[in-house]
């Protein structure tokens, strides 16, 4: 059970069933699994189940209401999405507000809807009314159109990305590494070898020996050599060594 | 002029012409406008052009290589998607981190590249080994197939908001470092004098050079090489070269 199980993803009048398929393509990305459109112009067909590849299972228990206020019934927080959030007077969010809000809510065991209108017009003024908050996608004005399912990603996206970063799953450490490093000393020992051979080659000038080492060091400390690297570097050295 | 005319989005060896349109579309809804074609197996038509719908512009001015060492040859920062960023050892970010990573560095007119993987097999080991960072997007492990278009809008969605962030507050770039990168074709022009020296050297036997240049590029990548540091790198080689 996760807290991606008590948020419905809401289609309202949506036209093609393509997009529904590829809308539950994008939920499904994301860990999202409650469908639920409302007044369908065209009911979930093979077509849609088709154009949902691996998520036809999402096209195939979505609910069909026929309003929105049913399908949003047992919703303790509605948030519905607009192309033009500012020009209502309204709670705007952005979609990462949208996806921490709807997160914070849906970890208390309430369920939440967000809730997408038709392709060409949106959501009705009425229909934005029934919403808590507006979230918007904030796009190229000049080319603002994301088509159905990509905003369904995108927001999908974002809740999905709120609920990781509260579970605290440390994205980043979830696999250790088992990369064999170098014991510092070891490390010390090539950086001694390095200047011997820069020395010898006249890269470094004993008498003015500058920065080099200096900035030789930062680079491979920035890369962290791994034990492998470091036995190729000392090869290197040890060819350059055999031709002085 | 803005930040995101100094990012490409490059696709390599698209096959459906279809996902070129969705693609460049995803792009322009997000302000991105230079998609480039690494060996698309089919190239931008028809279908593509309808698909893009507003977007045409987009496929109709992209640039077309053989090899993503070309498409990239101007970039300073190359960034490659992988859908299992964790099972290679490589600096891995988050959408986010790469959003905020490819505004930092076009911010300060650099070209960078945000480079996606053919549609089944994404991008091979090589290629991913020419990018200074990977990004996956943290997808349902059960589903975690986004199609490319959608993997298009999510990382430049990512982008879009890191700029619309940057631009109200100036100040996360007053901070910026202020680094300067060298260019791919002069990073390449380093591996081949590097690998022409241990050649000589005799670290590296010609009927069997192994892994020795993979492994180095390997390191240096991870490192991302600065300006400064490529300088004194060149100028080892030099040094060694006139002693043999």
């Amino acid at each position: 059970m996760s807290y991606l199980d008590n948020v419905k993803i809401v289609l309202v009048e949506t036209s093609h069933t393509g997009n529904m398929g590829s809308a539950a393509r994008a939920m499904k990305t994301m860990g999202l699994t409650n469908l639920c459109l409302v007044n369908p112009v065209i009911k979930p067909d093979s077509q849609s189940i088709s154009l949902a590849a691996g998520a036809s299972d999402i096209i195939k228990q979505a609910q069909i209401f026929s309003s929105l206020e049913e399908a949003v019934a047992d919703c303790s927080l509605v948030i519905g999405t607009s192309a033009r959030p500012r020009s209502l007077q309204w709670p705007n969010l952005t979609p990462k507000e949208c996806g921490d809000k709807i997160i914070a809510e849906a970890a208390c065991h309430a369920q939440v809807a967000l809730v997408f209108g038709r392709e060409r017009v949106g959501l009705t003024n009425d229909e934005l009314q029934k919403c808590h908050f507006h979230v918007g996608i904030p796009a190229n004005p000049d080319y603002s159109s994301l088509n159905l399912a990509m905003s369904v990603q995108v927001l999908s996206y974002e809740i999905r990305m709120s609920m990781l970063s509260t579970q605290n799953s440390s994205l980043k450490l979830d696999h250790q590494d088992v990369i064999e490093y170098p014991k510092d000393e070891d490390i010390e020992r090539f950086y001694q070898h390095l200047e011997q051979t820069l020395l010898q080659t006249g890269f470094i000038n004993p008498n003015h020996p500058g920065q080099i080492m200096g900035r030789l060091r930062r680079l491979f400390t920035r890369a962290r050599i791994e034990q492998q690297e470091l036995n190729i570097l000392r090869g290197i050295l040890t060819s350059v060594d055999k031709r002085q």
